[in-house]
């Protein structure tokens, strides 16, 4: 292998998008606005993971939005509140609403200027990234996004971090993924990855994650400390 | 196989522990006394099974209690508050001190005047479990426990249940879990268990999970539903 194809080997940082890159806030404010109890926002993201990770452990692939809307109604009854089809939509639209982290645009224009390419790799679907990316003027620091839904499996397991590489024919150590959740990361590095986490609402490691590479409060620095580890 | 040994055949009723057998509402009432926001008691189980499940996804075992501890040290830190080990163990000695529900005593003796056995199948400790089940005076009521950390695999992997059933030579047809958790029943369901779905905190059923065989508001009408399905 000359050195020429070895510097062609694709160099990754793969983005999480929701809480990463997109922030959740205008979730709090519907459920403050529809007069739910503080945190209810907390509450519905970690119960839709929950069951999603859930159906995920028994082999079922349900697409994100179909759990979201289930694990909402379910949320909903528990407060006795009305679940009713105008309710859920009106909360779940929120998700196709959420404005990027100011960090987000320096942070992607650093991997533009780098020899990393800066994919995003998310939970979510595809084309609710796509209208997040295109409403937030990104879309050309963005070289690609990744669902879980092209493959069928969710975060975290490692088999969807290696397949996500594997379409860029991409090894997974010199891929890298930043997200704000430890379990993210956590399933990254099972994989093979570099991992970074960054504080987002959370300010503290879950001890029993895999450590990541890096702990950072900015998403520049993770793109600088990522573009120095994928050297 | 003649009819006797046909008759023999174990029929066994799985009982999920916590939320389903045990109440948590002294968690919520420990949380309320230290001035946590309401709610956090809700959080913190879901934020935990979500943990549990992710680390379980990558294939990664770790117990109950340490993954309790980790998701609640990280939680404390995003409410703003301190998490030294005082507080840790204070919050996290409250799942050894939960009463059972009070139908569970009916339900169980209910269980006793049939052919089927009783068992305990929770994502807890052995030890922790064998605590409520003494102080609560039920364990001439109780056949056996099952706890995950027998065979390193977290509910709601399908192997987990029909490992439990196999230990008793019980064809997993022949088995039922009760469970107060969608997530549990899908789980049991996907292993080939019958599942029966009681409504303890949440009042609704999540519509992506397996359907349930029943519904039921109360454990006495579970065991009566459950004796009947597998006979």
């Amino acid at each position: 292998m000359s050195l020429q194809t070895l510097k062609a080997e694709p160099r990754i940082i793969f983005f999480d998008v929701i809480e990463t890159v997109f922030s959740l806030a205008p979730l709090g404010d519907k459920l403050t606005e529809l007069n739910l109890p503080a945190g209810t926002d907390r509450l519905f993201f970690a119960q839709l993971l929950r069951d999603a990770f859930a159906l995920s452990a028994s082999g079922v692939f349900q697409p994100f939005p179909d759990i979201a809307k289930g694990t909402l109604a379910v949320l909903l009854h528990s407060l006795g509140r009305e679940a009713d089809e105008t309710t859920l939509k009106e909360i779940l639209g929120i998700f196709s609403q959420l404005p990027a982290h100011q960090d987000v645009k320096p942070a992607l224009e650093r991997a533009k200027n780098s020899e990393c390419q800066a994919v995003l790799l998310t939970n979510g679907s595809r084309a609710n990234t796509e209208k997040l990316v295109r409403d937030n003027g990104i879309e050309h620091l963005v070289d690609d996004i990744v669902s879980v839904e092209d493959f069928s499996i969710w975060k975290p397991q490692p088999e969807l971090y290696r397949l996500a590489a594997l379409k860029y024919s991409c090894a997974p150590a010199n891929a890298l993924l930043v997200a704000a959740h430890a379990w993210d990361v956590h399933g990254a590095i099972q994989a093979g990855f570099h991992g970074i986490w960054i504080q987002r609402h959370e300010s503290f490691y879950h001890p029993l994650m895999g450590s990541p590479d890096g702990q950072v409060t900015s998403l520049v620095d993770a793109v600088d400390l990522g573009v120095q580890l994928l050297q």
